[in-house]
């Protein structure tokens, strides 16, 4: 058997997700079904992030194991024929066994965009949420600084989310503003469900002045889910990276340490 | 009656085009219906530029007469209720009568964007040409500057186009490379039927080295539509801007030679 590893991007636009749902196209469910063809075995894949519906990836990572012999470099290009063109395997290769993106993940890289501004921009309204009302970048920065850490996430879980272990890590969050985008990279061990999204529409909130960002330590300490506002649509959130050694975690929180 | 002017972007993907059709959305077609509710009359738009179906446009220019009485700050608003969210009016400002963006513009800035890559990226593939072989952007920059001047294009006019004067000048072609991106910046004062489209097809074809840069005298003294090759890809061209000074203009050579 050999396992294999692939680093897809997609527009989510149309997707109901990474995972697998009974309808509508989902990155697993396009994967597995074209590899099930290209290696003519029935495949699964594993994913690092189960991105929400909507949601778009720059970086996702999704490993297989196969007794198919075709070659990984001509992989990409068999799969092509099988998968819609808004997703994209970008890299195909060979690694050890058992290992698995979802496991060995060492953190993910997240970018959500804001498109601040009076009228809306038609050639980039798809990947970024649009928010007329000037925000103030500095508050929602002070926001970020709030959360990086380790904490109990309860209250920025999605509502009717799976239960999961609400304590995790949050490396770094910078807020970047380029012309009249806002770029909120959050960089962390894990999500919780609908997590980042709830963390940006927190931020744009602070941002408009609507709630003081010194209020983030009781928000965190209240784990309640109904205690911060609204989830920030799926379609300004991309996965862009997920990162497999600590050091690059580092090297990235740097580089973006310096755009700031 | 007031005469105002609209700067409008759309994205070209669901568009017939700008120019108003017995059938499906235009750019003219969605702004003369929605002006019309919103005036309480029949509204006549003049366009700039006759952008092709699948075009897309930052700063296309248009202008309309009006009686009606809305004030110009609350245009913007009001339309967007009747225009679908691809098709944004930018600004609106009333202008002097009889001004027509068509007949008083000084030039027009133009970008043909392809992706160089062996993969092709799906969060940007709306707007670019996805080119697998190398391209030399060095050759390409050379055919570029071989274009530039006063010449008649017949050789690059569109199949089946409405006859024009094929004599035009192009003040400014540059080449530039970000990444996987190469942008193939057109300046002239005047474009025929699919001008700049077949502009790019060409020096993609120039980029792969299956033409000499240096042929391209010939292709102008041609003046045969069938001498060059194929016509690039709609949704790879934006209309940039639209140009009312030649000082504007020549501030945009300036600015985009010191980027090349």
């Amino acid at each position: 058997m050999r396992n294999i590893r692939l680093t897809v991007a997609y527009d989510g636009t149309e997707l109901r997700g990474y995972q697998k749902q009974p309808k509508g196209a989902t990155v697993q469910g396009l994967l597995e079904d074209a590899l099930s063809i290209v290696c003519d075995e029935p495949i699964r894949v594993y994913g690092a992030s189960r991105t929400d519906a909507g949601v778009h990836a720059k970086g996702q990572e999704v490993s297989f194991s196969t007794s198919g012999r075709i070659p990984t470099e001509n992989l990409i290009r068999a799969l092509r024929a099988y998968i819609p063109p808004y997703v994209v395997v970008k890299e195909a290769k060979e690694v050890s066994e058992g290992w698995n993106p979802r496991r060995e993940n060492k953190g993910k890289h997240y970018v959500y965009t804001i498109f601040n501004s009076r009228t809306e921009d038609p050639l980039s309204m798809r990947y970024h949420w649009h928010v007329e009302e000037p925000l103030d970048k500095e508050m929602m920065s002070k926001g970020g600084q709030l959360l990086v850490g380790t904490h109990d996430f309860t209250s920025f879980q999605g509502a009717n989310s799976t239960p999961a272990d609400p304590v995790k890590t949050i490396y770094y969050i910078g807020v970047i503003q380029k012309e009249k985008n806002i770029y909120i990279h959050v960089l962390g061990d894990g999500f919780l469900y609908h997590m980042v999204r709830n963390i940006a529409g927190l931020l744009v909130e602070i941002g408009k002045g609507k709630r003081p960002a010194c209020d983030i330590p009781y928000y965190l300490e209240a784990k309640n889910r109904r205690i911060i506002g609204e989830t920030a649509p799926a379609k300004g959130l991309c996965l862009e990276k997920v990162f497999f050694s600590n050091e690059e975690i580092h090297s990235l929180i740097e580089n973006l340490k310096q755009e700031n």
